[in-house]
């Protein structure tokens, strides 16, 4: 396994009076540690063990974080500090565990191997998989709900809601749905093909960006601002997906790499060649960072996470 | 199947001056349709109209409403009005159908059938089913959050929190994975069968009737009593079940009758004998109606539905 400390990339900050560069490879590392500490409290085992030991198995198995630490640094660039907007951070983690688990499974994509490890059905068996991910997924919303301090109840609301969206049918679940519809024909078009990225990545990505917003109350410009940057890097993240599915080694990915061929998914790079594919990513990366310009210094977290993700090798 | 109608139980009040029978059937009947009209509005198909499909599917599939209902009638007997719960209540029956879904599924109960009609998986195949139910689950919280009218946020919070931990780990989740884990020992000690219907069952009707009283901002006694209630009403409900799956006719169930003594799991009538389990139901039946005597002429809907489970032959 790779860790962020590896991503070597260090942004630096070339205006007049302010000239500390900011390590994106440090930021990232610290604020992984801050979540993975805050999940190892949320779910703790007790009776009955089993499924909380599953929740836990993967929840715990690693990963970027990058969906908790988005939310922490857009709570931070709205005025907000990290820690008000944590418990909503682990509820993305937890979602998008959840989403993990279950695509998982024998009767959906069918996968042994996740981040180098064995998938959770693999180890606690099909069923204790499902629940798992259902208690995955009802966890988010109460942890949410309960451990939220400091913020107006209305604003709290509004993370649920956006939550909610992210992960059923008008987001996550949606664009799985149409994956699996897609599986197997070599004639899916490019909007499809957007829908499902749109939905299957790009929704909760949304939604851990603005989350963070959301609970410091931000005004709709910078909601407006927040929508425009998540959609950009999400299908951004998706096309450096699709790309690292063709290009990189198996050791590198963690999982099965080549298996969008193998199952013959139409992906971008299927479309577009590799080097449109890579073009694509990087002008949705310059917009996304060039939207964020209002906010100054204190959008450098964010920029230099629209970088991370073109930039990327795993 | 048979409907509500045909229940058959009419609780007179006796007091002087307030003469008027109180008809649970109409009772059940009026707010079973009120609930359905909420629910064809929740869910529309709509582009991917497979997973919407599916999901209404298994949320239009009938049922008694029974938590809805008590949604409903807890904020009443509270005193707000019915259209206040209404999005709770629709919350609820769209997390027990989740529940319902994926216990239904292969790699959990395996069953073909469910109130008369084919299961989720046997129509859409078990990854749509797998899909669906995550989608009802996170729309179940999404919708408590945006359609919720004029109740004070910091109650709506409450009730998501409620919901959240009757369905995960610490709830249904919990119960579900013990009683997987018993399937097949006899056994299974009357400490575990209870963990079972406590999590598995009575967790979700105890947040169905205490957060139509959250709504409301129910005082902490009043709480406390509609605690008892529904713990009560809950052991009730699974003790009645386990004599029905013995003594009812398949066509009256809906379902595979005798499916627990074919898969040898232990039940409260084999633990105590058909007669014991009657006496053992009545008896939870009447300290239940007992305990919301301070709520007058207020609480007959509650006290008749406490009665209508023991009564129930379906």
């Amino acid at each position: 396994m790779t860790s962020p400390s590896n991503s070597g990339i260090v942004v630096t900050d070339e205006r007049p009076g302010t000239p500390s560069p900011f390590d994106l490879s440090v930021y990232l590392a610290e604020r992984k540690g801050w979540v993975e500490s805050a999940l190892e409290q949320a779910v703790q085992v007790t009776y009955p063990e089993t499924i909380y030991e599953s929740m836990r198995y993967s929840l715990m198995a690693g990963g970027k974080r990058l969906r908790p630490i988005l939310c922490l640094a857009t709570c931070e660039m709205t005025g907000g500090d990290w820690e008000t907007a944590m418990p909503t951070a682990c509820a993305l983690e937890m979602s998008h565990t959840m989403s993990l688990v279950h695509d998982d499974l024998p009767a959906m994509d069918n996968d042994d191997y996740r981040r180098g490890k064995l998938t959770n059905h693999k180890i606690y068996g099909d069923a204790i998989a499902i629940l798992a991910g259902d208690g995955l997924l009802a966890y988010a919303f109460e942890y949410v709900a309960t451990q939220t301090q400091a913020v107006p109840a209305d604003r709290v609301v509004k993370v649920i809601a956006r939550l909610g969206r992210a992960v059923g049918a008008a987001g996550l679940v949606g664009g799985q749905s149409v994956d699996l519809a897609c599986e197997g024909k070599t004639d899916v078009s490019v909007e499809t093909l957007d829908f499902i990225h749109q939905h299957k990545t790009a929704a909760l990505l949304e939604a851990s960006v603005l989350s963070g917003a959301l609970l410091t109350g931000a005004s709709t410009s910078h909601l407006q601002r927040l929508t425009q940057y998540s959609q950009n890097i999400g299908l951004a993240f998706q096309i450096v997906d699709d790309i690292l599915d063709i290009t990189a080694t198996q050791d590198e990915l963690g999982k099965t790499a080549g298996k969008d061929l193998q199952a013959q998914k139409v992906t971008y790079p299927s479309l577009w060649g590799l080097e449109e594919s890579r073009q694509k990513a990087q002008q949705l990366v310059d917009e996304a960072k060039q939207i964020l310009e209002p906010f100054g210094s204190k959008a450098r977290p964010l920029q230099a996470i629209a970088d991370y993700i073109t930039a990327r090798t795993y």
